[in-house]
C-alpha cells in the first residue's frame, strides 16, 4: 500500500482538504451570520430560491473533471451539510431533546410521580370503564398492587368501527374519577378530540393520547396549553422521531409533563398483535429526558408471554409499563383477549420482584 | 383410493354430515330468532358470557375421542360460524357496502361529479396554499385542464414538527375560494378538526380527511353530521377493511357523498415514499359503491414515475387522480419533490389521453 | 427579502463558493488519478482508514465556528460525494444498467422471445406439475392462448414445512417437458440449488429463481455460469436495488437473458397474500433494460381481482405476467386458492384484448 | 337480561348443543378411524376432493333458514376444526415442539455446551475473516471472555452485490479454525450452499443458517443430514412459524443440534438497521425446547443501545448473544459500523453481570 506516487497524490489531497476547510469555515460564518439577520428580520432559515439560484451559477462555470450533476451534488452536500448544522442546532434547541426535562421528583400526576427513579411505574386497569361495580372492583386491586401505580381505563374509545362499543363516555368518567378517589388513585384515560378534552382533563388527573392520535397536531397543541401531564402514545405506524416531533407539539406549548409509551408497532408478523419494539426504550432514553413507557396488552396481545416482556422492557430502561387488567376478561366489551386478570397481574407483579400485592379487605377476589 | 372400508366409512360421514346440517340449521333458527328478539329488547347482539356459559355445559360431558379442547374449537367454530352469518349480514346491512349509494350523476362536489363515469376526475394543484399569486396562477392552469377538475390545496397543514410550515389556515382558505372562484373551480381542502370544521365547511366545497386522521372517529362523525363531500384518505397504516369502516362513521351520520383515497401504504421499499397499493382499487370497488381515487404524489413522492402509474391507476379501475403541481416546485414551502410542474402536469394529462389544456390566455405560462 | 446587508453577506457567499468550487475540483482531478493508480495496483477503491486519517488531520486544527463534528459532517459529505461520483460511475458501469441487454428480437426462450415489445408474454400454468394428465390438459389450454406464451410448472418446490408436498422433482420435470414437447411450448420451472441446477436446465428452456432465493447468490452465480435463460423473481422482502443487484450476480457470469418478476411484497395488509407493488414496474424498465413482468398469482393471492390487476400491471408498462391456472384448482396439491381455472383465464385474456384462444380441439375442455 | 322468552330459546340451544355435539363426536370418531386406514394405505390425510363432494351433497338439501354459502362456511369449519385436530395432533407430533430435544448438557458446540443454563452463550467475532492477525487478535480476545463462547466469522459472505468483499473462502476457514484452535475456541461460521456445504463443516464445529438461507430448504436438509449443530437464523421478513418449520427441515433429517437465531426484522422504522422482535424469544422458547439466541448486531446496527438491548434479550429469557467485534472497525471490509470494538465488547459484558475478560497476556491489547 506505500507506493510513493501514492504517498504523494495523498499529500496533495491533504493540502487540498486544509484549503477547503478554510473556505468552508469562512462560509459557515457568514451563514451563521445571515441566519442571525433573517432571524431578526423575521425570515425562514431555508430559502430554496437561493440555493437554486447559487447552484446554477455555479454550473454555468467551467467544471471538468466533473459534471454539472457532480457540482450540484456536490454543492448540494455542502448545503445540506450546513443545513444539517442549523438542524443539529435547532435539534438541541428541540425542547423534546434537553436532559432536564423532568424535576428531581418526577412528573407528578395526581398524587402520585413518575420518571423520578424507583421503579416502574404501573399503568393498571381495565380497556374500558363499563360498570360502576366493575372498575370499583379494578380500583380496589389497583391500590394494592405495590409502588406507583396509576389506574388506567377509556371513557371515550376510538373503536375501528361505528358499531362497536364506543366507551360511556361522560358517564365513563364519572364512574373512573369516583373509583379512583374511594381508593386513592391517580388515573389516566384518553381524550379522543378538542371538543372533549375540558370535561376529560376535569375528571382525569393524566390525560392519554392514544397511537391514532399521535398525529393529531390540534388535539397535541390543545393539551400543550392544558397543562395536564400527558401519557403520549408512539402511533403503530410511526418513526421514533415523528414521536419526538409530536412530543415537541406539547412541550412547545409550555407543558413538559409528557410521558412516551411504546407500544408496538405494525409489521407482517401475526404471533403478536403488534410488534414490540424494545430498541424504541434505549433509543427514546438517549433521545429525550421524558421518562418511557412500555403499553405490553397492546404490544402483545396476548397475555401468556407479558412476564419476559415486562422483564425485557424494564431490563431496556423503561420507566413503566401499561397493562390491561380485567375482573372477567371473557365478558368484556372491548379487547377481551388481551387483558389479563387480576390473579395473573398480581402474579406478574411479584414475579417482576416490585413486591406483592397487599392482601384485599375480606370477601374481596 | 377404492378401498371397500374406505368406502363404508365416508357412506357414515355422510349420514352424520346430514344429521349435523338438519341440527345446525333448527339451532341456526333458534338463534335467528334469539337475535330478533334482542333487537326488539334493545340488548347487543354479541354475549361472550353466554359463550362462555355454553362451553362450560359442553365440556362437562363425556367427551372422548375429542378433548375439552377440541370440544371448544368446534363449537367456537359452529358459534364463529353463527357470528359471521350474523357479521356478514350486518357487513350487507353496512351502508358502505350499498351498491346504491352514488346517485346516476355522481357525487357533486362544486359545480362538478366525481364517480359518475366519464373518465377519472382530476384533483389537482398545490401541497399548500402559499400566496395570492402562487395560488392563483395555479388555479388558472387547473382551469384549462380537460374533463372533470377539483383544486386541491391545504389551508391548515398536519406537519410533522411543529416549526414546519403549518399552513395559512383561515388566510389560506380565504386566497384558495377567491381563486376558485375567478376560474370557476371547485375546491378541496384539509380539515383537520372539529374546531376548525365550520369554518372550513364554510370556504371549501369538498372536505379533505387526510391519512393522518383517518382514524379520527369524532371528526369522521362531525364531517358525516355536516353533510359536505368528503374526500377519504387512506392512513398510511390502515388496511382497506379500517378505511372502510371510517368512511361508515361518516355514511353512519347521514352522510353519503363520500369519495376514497388510496394514497400509498408504509412498508420497507425506499425507492418510493410510500408504496402505492394499486389492488386497494379494485378491492374497494368491489366493496363499496363510492368512487375510489389514486394519490400519486402522496404514495409515490417522486414525478419521474408518475405516468405510468397514472395509467395503472386508471386501468385498475379508479375513478380519479389526485397530483399535487406547483408553479415553482423548487420554492414550494412543502414536499416540493413530489409536485409537479404545470408543465408536467399538462404533459401528463394529455399522454393519459384525457385531452389537452384549453391555451392559456395571453401572457400566461 | 431586499435588505441590503444580507445582500452583501450573499455576494460573500457566493465568493467562497466559487472559491470552494475550484478546489472541490482540483481535489477530484487528484482522486480520480488516486483511483486510476489503486485500479492499476490491484487496490479497492475504498479506504476508510484513509479517510479516518484524513478527518483526524483535519479536526486538530482551529474550526471555529465549526465543532469537530461539523467538520466530520461536512468533510464526510464532501467525501461521500467524492464516493457517490465514483459510485454512480460504477452503477453507471453496472451490467444491469446497460440500455442494450436485450437484443432487438427480445430474449430467447425455447421457441419464443420476450421483451421485444408486440404484447404482452404470459407465463402460464398450474403451481406444481402433479400428474401427466393434469399438466397435458393445461399445455393444451396454453397452446392456444393467443400471443407469446410460456408454460410454467414447479418440479422441485420450496415449501415452508417439510411435510407438504414437495413437488415431483425430477418426474415433474420430464412430465413438464413431455406435455410441453406434445404442444411445441417453451418452459420455465424453478431451480432450487445449485445441485439440482443441471438437471433443472436439461429439461427446461428458462430456470425460475423463487422468491425465497433470489438472495442465494451461489446459485446466482451458477445460473449465470449456465447461460439459460432466467426469470428472476423479487424477494417478497427485497428492495428494487437488492432485485438489481441481484440480477447483477447473474450478467457477471455473462449471461444477459434475464427477466425481472414483481411478485409482491409483505406488508401488514392481509386483503391480499402479498402487496402487488405496481411502481416497481417503471422503477425497474428505468433502471435496466432488462424485461419487467408481474406475477398476478403471488401478489394477490386471489382471483377475483386479476383482470384489474393484469390491466394495471401492463398500463405500468409490464413486458409480461405470470399467472397460475389449473383444470381443478380446488384439488390442487399447492395453492389451490389463488389458481385461476381455464375458462377464467381464457375470459381474462380476452378481456386484456390480447386475442382469444383458440378452440379446442373436439372433446377438449 | 332475564326476559322469560329469551331463558326458552336459549333453552332450546343448551339442547340442540348436546345434540351436535353427539353427533360431531360420533364423526370424529369415524374420521379418526379414516385417518387411521389412510396412513396404512400411505395416502394423505387431506383429500379437498372429498370435502368438495360432501358439500356439493350437503347443499343439495333444504338449507332455510341458511342459504348454501351459510351451510357452506358452517360445515367447512366443522372440516377445519377438524382439520386444525389434525394439525395440532400433527404440531404436537412436530420434532421441534418436543420438549425433550436439548440433552441436560445443552448442545455441544466443539468444546463447550450451549442451552444447557448457567448464562447465556456468547458467540462473538467479526464479520468476516479478513486476516491471520485480525482473526488471530480478536479470537485472542474472545478466549479471555467469561463464560460460554463460541468464535463467530463469516468466511463465505453473502452479499448483495456482487462486487462487494465476498469473503476470503476457503482460505478465511482455514484462518478461522487455526486461530479458534490457538486459543481453544469453539466456531461457528456460516454456509451458503449445499455445494461447500462439506468443506465448512469440515472446518468449522457449528454451521450457520444465514437470514436469507433460511428458507433454503435444499440446504437445511443438506445440513439435517450433515449431523452438525447449526445455528438457524430467522428471515428478515420470516414469521417466527415460517422459522421453526425451517428448523424442522434440520430436525426432520435426524438432526437435533439446532439453535434458533432472532436477528431483527424489516419494517418501516429505520432508527435501527432492522426491529429486534423481543416477543420472539419467548414465543420461540414457549413453541420449542431448543435454544434461542439474540443476533444484536445484525437487529440493532448501531452499537450505542447495545447493552440495554442485551440485558432486554436475557430478561426475555434468550440462551445466548451474538455480536460483532472487530479490533478495528472503522477499517472492516464489511459492516464496520455496527462491529463493536474490543474494548466496548469487554465494557459490555462486565456491565451484564456475566463476569470480567481475564486479563490479557503482556503486550496484548
Amino acid at each position: 500500500m506505500s507506493h510513493p506516487k501514492l504517498g504523494e497524490l495523498r499529500q496533495e489531497i491533504n493540502g487540498l482538504n486544509e484549503q477547503i476547510l478554510k473556505l468552508v469555515q469562512e462560509r459557515a460564518r457568514v451563514v451563521v451570520e445571515i441566519g442571525r439577520l433573517k432571524r431578526e428580520l423575521g425570515l425562514d432559515g431555508f430559502d430554496p430560491l437561493r440555493e437554486e439560484e447559487m447552484l446554477r451559477d455555479l454550473t454555468t462555470k467551467e467544471l471538468a473533471p466533473l459534471s454539472a450533476a457532480d457540482v450540484k451534488t456536490i454543492f448540494k452536500s455542502i448545503f445540506r451539510a450546513a443545513l444539517e448544522i442549523q438542524d443539529r442546532e435547532r435539534e438541541r434547541q428541540l425542547r423534546v431533546s434537553r436532559r432536564d426535562l423532568v424535576p428531581a421528583h418526577g412528573i407528578r400526576v395526581g398524587n402520585v410521580a413518575v420518571g423520578a427513579g424507583g421503579g416502574p411505574a404501573l399503568f393498571v386497569g381495565p380497556c374500558s370503564v363499563e360498570t360502576a361495580d366493575q372498575i370499583d372492583t379494578i380500583a380496589e386491586f389497583v391500590a394494592r398492587l405495590p409502588g406507583t401505580k396509576v389506574l388506567r381505563a377509556g371513557a371515550f374509545k376510538p373503536r375501528t368501527s361505528p358499531y362497536a362499543f364506543q366507551g360511556l363516555r361522560v358517564d365513563g368518567l364519572k364512574l373512573l374519577r369516583a373509583a379512583a378517589d374511594r381508593y386513592g388513585l391517580a388515573t389516566v384515560t384518553e381524550v379522543l378530540d378538542t371538543s372533549t378534552l375540558d370535561v376529560v382533563a376535569s375528571h382525569s388527573d393524566m390525560l392519554q393520547v392514544g397511537a391514532r392520535n399521535m398525529y393529531n397536531t390540534e388535539l397535541l397543541k390543545a393539551i400543550g396549553r392544558s397543562g395536564k401531564p400527558v401519557l403520549l402514545k408512539r402511533g403503530f405506524m410511526a418513526t421514533l422521531e415523528e414521536l419526538l416531533l409530536s412530543a415537541e407539539y406539547i412541550l412547545n406549548e409550555g407543558n413538559d409533563a409528557v410521558v412516551l409509551c411504546e407500544r408496538g408497532i405494525r409489521t407482517f408478523e401475526r404471533a403478536t398483535r403488534n410488534t414490540l419494539d424494545i430498541s424504541a426504550v434505549p433509543l427514546l432514553k438517549q433521545a429525550t429526558s421524558l421518562p418511557v413507557i412500555v403499553d405490553l396488552s397492546h404490544a402483545l396481545g396476548r397475555t401468556d408471554i407479558m412476564l419476559p416482556c415486562a422483564r425485557a422492557a424494564i431490563a431496556a430502561g423503561g420507566d413503566g409499563l401499561m397493562m390491561e387488567i380485567h375482573n372477567a376478561p371473557d365478558r368484556a366489551l372491548s379487547d377481551g383477549m388481551q387483558q389479563m386478570t387480576l390473579d395473573e397481574c398480581a402474579r406478574l407483579v411479584a414475579a417482576l420482584g416490585l413486591g406483592h400485592a397487599k392482601s384485599a379487605p375480606e370477601g374481596v377476589a
